[in-house]
C-alpha cells in the first residue's frame, strides 16, 4: 500500500520551523511496510490544500494530514478534507466533554473557537488527544483513507502510536512489527558491507541500515497475521546481526539511546563515571545527563579548555603539555586519569582536539581528536580524524567517546575483544 | 514571483534524513520577498519526479530541486529536468576540469561515473561547486525558472548564497535585502505585542518574527532598485526596534548567536567566565564554546550533578543544601559564587534545576530552575517555570542562563535597567 503525507503550515513555508514531522511519519511508515512516494507542505489556503489533497487521492492509498486543526479561522485542514470527501461537519460531544475536561484540568476556560475543535465530519473515526484540545480523524473514501493528525509533534506522536498504527495494521489486515538493531563504532559504508548479502536477499522481514552521528541502526521489518508471528520472523534475522556485529551492537530496544546504554552499562557494574572535556566543552556530560537517572553513575565532570585548567583541575603535567602540546595522546591519558582520582570516580573519559575552524596545523589538523578512558588503573588512548564544521566534528567525538568508553568497560569486565571494530 | 521547492532523495521519503534543505531554502526565499506556497519531496524515480516537476512549472514561477545530482545512475533530477525543457545533455568542459581539480586536491582519482556529473543541459547557466562535484544548474523556460543544487546541506548553502541569490536578485530585477533584530528574554507573544502595529501596517520592508528557544528573531526585508536604496528603507525600522525592544536586542548581525554575543561582551568587557550546572549536565558550557576563539574568556566549568558535587567543588554550604535543597535560589547563589572564587573568574553563572520526567513534587515541580549569576562579588537569582519534556527543560535553561548572563554584565557595567523585560 501506498502512502504520502501533506503537512499544513504557512510556519513550514516560511522556514520558521523544520519539518521534523515528515521525518517521524516517513521512518514509522517505512517500518510499518507501507510505500511513501509523495510528501507535500502546502499552506492554510482552501484552495491550494484543495489541489493538493485531490492530487494525493488519486495516487496514494493513505494519506496522512498533519497541522491545521487548530482552533482560528486560519485552520481549515479538517474542513477542505471533509469537504473533498463531501461530509457534513457535525458535533462531536466526547469531543467537547474532552476540550472542557482538558481545560478543567488546567484550571483555565475553553474560548468560544476552542468548540471549533469538536466539530468533526460525520462517519469519521475521532481519535483521542491526549496532549492537546485537536482530535485526530480519519475519513474512508471508496479508494482511499485520509488521516488528520494535530500539527504539534508531541501530539501528533503519541496519536500516531496509540491511534494510527492500530488502523493501519487493520487497514494491511496484516500486523506489522519492526526491531532496530543499534550498532555504535562501525561505520556506515562497513555496516553496509556487512549485511550487504542479507538485503540483496531480503523479502519479509525487510532490513534497512540508518545512520546517525558515530552509529548506525538497522531496522529488520516483518509482516504477519499476527504479532508472534512476525516476531517469529524479526527473531533469526536479529539474532544474525547481532552474531555479525558482535559487541558492537548496544541494544535492540526502541527507547534506548546510546548514552543510555552506557548508563546501563556503568549501572549494572556499579561503577561511577566522570568525564574531562576540552573541544567537546560539556557536550559529553550533557549527553550522559540526558539520562534520567543517571545521578546514580554521573556525579560530577569538567570542562578544562584552556591548559592551566587541564594542569589546575586535573594535575596535567606542565611538561607533557609543552612537549606534546594540549592536544596529543599523553594530554588526554594525564587528564582522563586525572579525572578519575581528583573525582573519585571509578571511569573517566577525557577529550581534547581542534574544532576548528582556527586551531589547525599541517601536523595536527581540524578534526584530530584524542579521546582517553581510564577504567580502574588501566588507561587506553584513541586518535580520531574527523571531518565537517566545528558543530560536527564535536558531536562526532561525544559519540566516539561514548563508544569508546562503551567498549572499555566490555573489555575491562568480560576480557571480549570486539572481532568487528573498525 | 513565487517560487516552489522540490526535494528529490528516497532517504528522506524514509525519514533516514530531516529536509533541513527545505527549511533553509524556506527561509532564504522569505528573506528575498518571494513567495512559496508549495514544497514536495519525491523519490529518485524518472515518472514520479516528471510528474511533480510539471505540476509545479504550471503554477510557479520559479522552481529550485535539491538533491539527485549525484554520480550514479539513481540520480537523475538533471536528465529529468533537461527532458521537461527539451534540452540535450552535453559536456560541459570547465565543470569537468573542476572535477578533475577536486579529485587532485584530494589526491584521489575519478571514477566514470563522475564524468557523468559534467554532462549539463545545453545552455544551462552553471553554478561551480566549491564543496562538491555536483555543478548547479539553472534552467530558463518562457514562463519559469528551475533552480537545480546538489544535495548535501554544506554544498546546497554555500551555491544558494554564493549564485541563486544574485541571480534571484536580477529575475526579480530588484535588489532584496534583509536584516534581523535578535532579541532574547522577550516572549514570542509578547514580541507580537509590541511590533503588531508594524505588521499590520507593513509594506516595504515587511517585518516577520521567528520564535526560537528563549529568543524571538524579526526580520525586515525590503526590496528596492539597489542596495543602498534598500537599506534605506530597513534602516528606521531596525532603529524603531531597537528602541522598542531596548537592551533585549543582542544582535542585528546574521551569523551572530546569543552565546557569540555574550562572548563578545565578556571579551569587550575584559571579562573572563565559568559555569556551574546542575540539570543542564554541560549544556551551557558547550555552547559557550561552540563559539570559535571562546578561550579568551571561557577557561574551564563543572558540572555538579550530585549534592557532594556541589559540596566539594563550588563549597556549596552542607547546611543550605538539607534546609532550601540543591534546587533552591540560596542553592543557586552558593554554586555561583563558589564557582568564580574557586575557578577565578570574573563572572560565573550557576544552574540547578528538575529538569524531569521524575523528581517533582507538588512544591517544586518538574521544570523549576534557579540561575544565578555572580558578577564581581554581586549575585542576582532568578526562578524559572519551563515546561516540555527534559530535553526542552534543559534547553530553555540554557538560554535563559546565557539571557541572564547578558542582563547582569550589561547591568553591571551601563547601570541600565530594561525596560522591556517579561
Amino acid at each position: 500500500m501506498t502512502v504520502e503525507f501533506i503537512c499544513v503550515g504557512t510556519e513550514i513555508l516560511l522556514g520558521s520551523i523544520v519539518n521534523t514531522n515528515a521525518a517521524f511519519l516517513s521512518e514509522q511508515c517505512a517500518g510499518l511496510g507501507l510505500s511513501c512516494y509523495f510528501q507535500t507542505v502546502v499552506g492554510d489556503n482552501e484552495e491550494r490544500l484543495t489541489q493538493v489533497l485531490k492530487t494525493g487521492m488519486e495516487r496514494s492509498d493513505i494519506i496522512i494530514l498533519s497541522g491545521g486543526l487548530g482552533p482560528t479561522e486560519d485552520d481549515l485542514t479538517k474542513e477542505v478534507a471533509a469537504k473533498v470527501c463531501g461530509k457534513d461537519l457535525q458535533l462531536h460531544k466526547p469531543s467537547k466533554k474532552a476540550i472542557e475536561k482538558y481545560f478543567a484540568q488546567r484550571g483555565t476556560v475553553p474560548t468560544d473557537n476552542n468548540w471549533k475543535q469538536a466539530m468533526l465530519p460525520k462517519d469519521a473515526i475521532v481519535m483521542e488527544n491526549h496532549n492537546g484540545t485537536a482530535p485526530g480523524v480519519i475519513m474512508e473514501t471508496a479508494k482511499c483513507s485520509l488521516i488528520l493528525l494535530p500539527g504539534p509533534p508531541n501530539e501528533l506522536k503519541p496519536m500516531f502510536q496509540e491511534c494510527v498504527v492500530p488502523y493501519l495494521e487493520k487497514l494491511t489486515s496484516q500486523v506489522i512489527c519492526s526491531q532496530t538493531v543499534k550498532i555504535c563504532g562501525v561505520g556506515e559504508s562497513r555496516a553496509e558491507t556487512i549485511v550487504k548479502d542479507l538485503i540483496d536477499t531480503q523479502g519479509n522481514p525487510t532490513i534497512a541500515t540508518y545512520a546517525k552521528t558515530g552509529e548506525v541502526h538497522i531496522r529488520v521489518t516483518a509482516n504477519a497475521e499476527d504479532k508472534k508471528d512476525a516476531m517469529k520472523l524479526i527473531k533469526p534475522v536479529v539474532k544474525e546481526l547481532k552474531s555479525r556485529f558482535g559487541n558492537a551492537v548496544y541494544s535492540t530496544e526502541e527507547e534506548c539511546t546510546l548514552e543510555k546504554a552506557v548508563a546501563d552499562l556503568l549501572t549494572a557494574n556499579d561503577l561511577t563515571v566522570t568525564c574531562a572535556e576540552s573541544c567537546t566543552g560539556g557536550m559529553l556530560s550533557a549527553r550522559l545527563v540526558n539520562v534520567p537517572g543517571v545521578s546514580e553513575v554521573y556525579k560530577m565532570g569538567v570542562v578544562t579548555y584552556s591548559n592551566k585548567a587541564k594542569r589546575r583541575l586535573l594535575g596535567v603535567k606542565k611538561n607533557t603539555l609543552s612537549k606534546f602540546g594540549a592536544v596529543s595522546a599523553q594530554t588526554a591519558q594525564e587528564m582522563a586519569k586525572g579525572a578519575a582520582l581528583t573525582f573519585k570516580a571509578d571511569v573517566a573519559v577525557a577529550v581534547t582536539g581542534i574544532a576548528g575552524p582556527d586551531g589547525g596545523t599541517a601536523e595536527k589538523p581540524v578534526g584530530l581528536v584524542y579521546i582517553a578512558c581510564y577504567v580502574k588503573g588501566k588507561a587506553v588512548v584513541k586518535e580520531y580524524h574527523f571531518s565537517g564544521n566545528r558543530g560536527k566534528i564535536r558531536e562526532a567525538t561525544v559519540a566516539a567517546a561514548l563508544t569508546l568508553l562503551r567498549e572499555c568497560i566490555l573489555e575491562y569486565y568480560s576480557k571480549i575483544t570486539f572481532g568487528k571494530k573498525e
